[in-house]
C-alpha cells in the first residue's frame, strides 16, 4: 500500500473527532448544540457566497482551506468559547500541543502547508486570515441571533463583550460589519444582549 | 441595509438545516449518525489533502466548493440512501424541486454557479466532479471500516453492492480505488461486509 496516501487518508480519519467537539452556540433553532465540525463547513459555504464582500481581494481557494482546517487543533485541545477568559489563558499552548500531533500525522510537506493556514488564520495579519476570522466570527452571531439569543443569554454576555468581538469582522469585511450592527441592534431591542439569563439547551 | 448581502445571508442560514439530516452511517465510533453538513466539512478536507491522486488534473477550487454544497438539496429532499432501491426512483424528481426553491435564495448570478456545481457534480461527467463523486462514495466506506461494519450490517448490504457502489472511486482516483479494495478485503475478512446483520445505533 502506498504510504504517502495512507498516511493522507489516516489524518482524515482522525477528522472525523472534529464531529465530537461542542461549541456554545445552538443551531439556529436551538435544539442542540453546534459542532465544530458542521460550524466549520458552514463557514466555507459562507467564504464562497460572501467572497466579494472581502475588504481587499482575497484568494478565495485559500481562504475555504483555511477555515476548514482552523478548528480541527480542538480534537485535542476541545473548544474555547469566546467568553471564557480562565480557558483563554492556556488556550495558546493547548492549541500548540494539539497543532504538534495532528499536522504531523500528514506528509511533511502538508504537515507544512496545512499548519502553515492554521496558524496564517490565528495570526489575523494577512487579508485571507482577517476575511476568514471576520467569517468566524459573523456565523456563531447570526446563529444567537436565530436561535433568540443563543448563548448570549446563557451565559449573560453584555452588549460591549459582544461588540468588542465583532470588531473583527468589519476588519475583514465592512459590508458584514455594517450588517451586523443591524443584527446587534435588532438583538438588544429584542432583549437577547443584556436581558435575563436563561437556561441552556 | 445591502439587499444583496442580506440574500446571501439569509442562503446561509437557510444551510444551517443541512447540520439536522441524519445519513445512514455513523461517524467512525460508531456512537451516533452523521449529519451531511459534517459530512461535507470531511469531504472538502479530503479533497485538499487527496488532490494529488486525481486521474486527471483537477481545479481544487471547483472541487471543494462542489463538495461544499453537493448535499443541500437534502434540506428539502432528506438524504437518499445508497442502497434504497424504491427512495432512488423518485430521488432526482425531489432533489430538482429542493434545488429550485433552495439556490434561488442567492443572487440570480450565484444560483447560476452554486446550482451548477450541484449539476456538474450529479452529472459525474467532469473530471472535477469525477474526483468529488469519488470521495462522496470513499468517506461513508471509510466510517463503515472504521466503525466495524456500520451502515452495511444494519441494512444487511452485499458485497456485491458495496462493489458497484464503489466503481465510481476509481473512475476519479485510480490510487483511492486500490486503496479500497485492500478496504473492502479487510472488511469481508473481518465479517463486516455479509456477515450477521446487526442492530442500528
Amino acid at each position: 500500500m502506498d504510504e504517502r496516501l495512507d498516511r493522507q487518508v489516516r489524518f482524515t480519519v482522525e477528522l472525523d473527532k472534529l464531529k465530537q467537539v461542542l461549541r456554545r452556540n445552538t443551531l439556529g433553532d436551538g435544539s442542540r448544540y453546534e459542532n465544530s465540525a458542521e460550524h466549520s463547513w458552514h463557514l466555507a459555504v459562507m467564504a464562497a457566497v460572501l467572497a466579494e464582500h472581502a475588504n481587499h481581494p482575497i484568494d478565495l481557494g485559500r481562504v475555504i482551506q483555511m477555515v476548514l482546517v482552523h478548528d480541527i487543533v480542538e480534537i485535542d485541545a476541545g473548544d474555547t468559547f469566546a467568553y471564557d477568559a480562565v480557558g483563554l489563558l492556556d488556550q495558546v499552548a493547548r492549541e500548540t500541543r494539539a497543532a504538534d500531533r495532528i499536522f504531523a500525522l500528514l506528509p511533511a510537506d502538508q504537515t507544512e502547508t496545512f499548519r502553515g493556514l492554521w496558524e496564517e488564520f490565528d495570526a489575523r495579519e494577512t487579508e485571507d486570515a482577517k476575511f476568514a476570522v471576520a467569517l468566524d466570527r459573523f456565523q456563531p452571531l447570526l446563529q444567537n441571533t436565530e436561535s433568540g439569543g443563543g448563548s448570549w443569554r446563557s451565559h449573560a454576555v453584555t452588549l460591549e463583550m459582544v461588540r468588542d468581538r465583532c470588531e473583527a469582522i468589519a476588519e475583514g469585511s465592512a459590508a458584514l460589519g455594517a450588517y451586523v450592527e443591524t443584527l446587534i441592534a435588532n438583538a438588544v431591542a429584542r432583549g437577547m444582549i443584556g436581558g435575563p439569563t436563561v437556561p441552556e439547551p
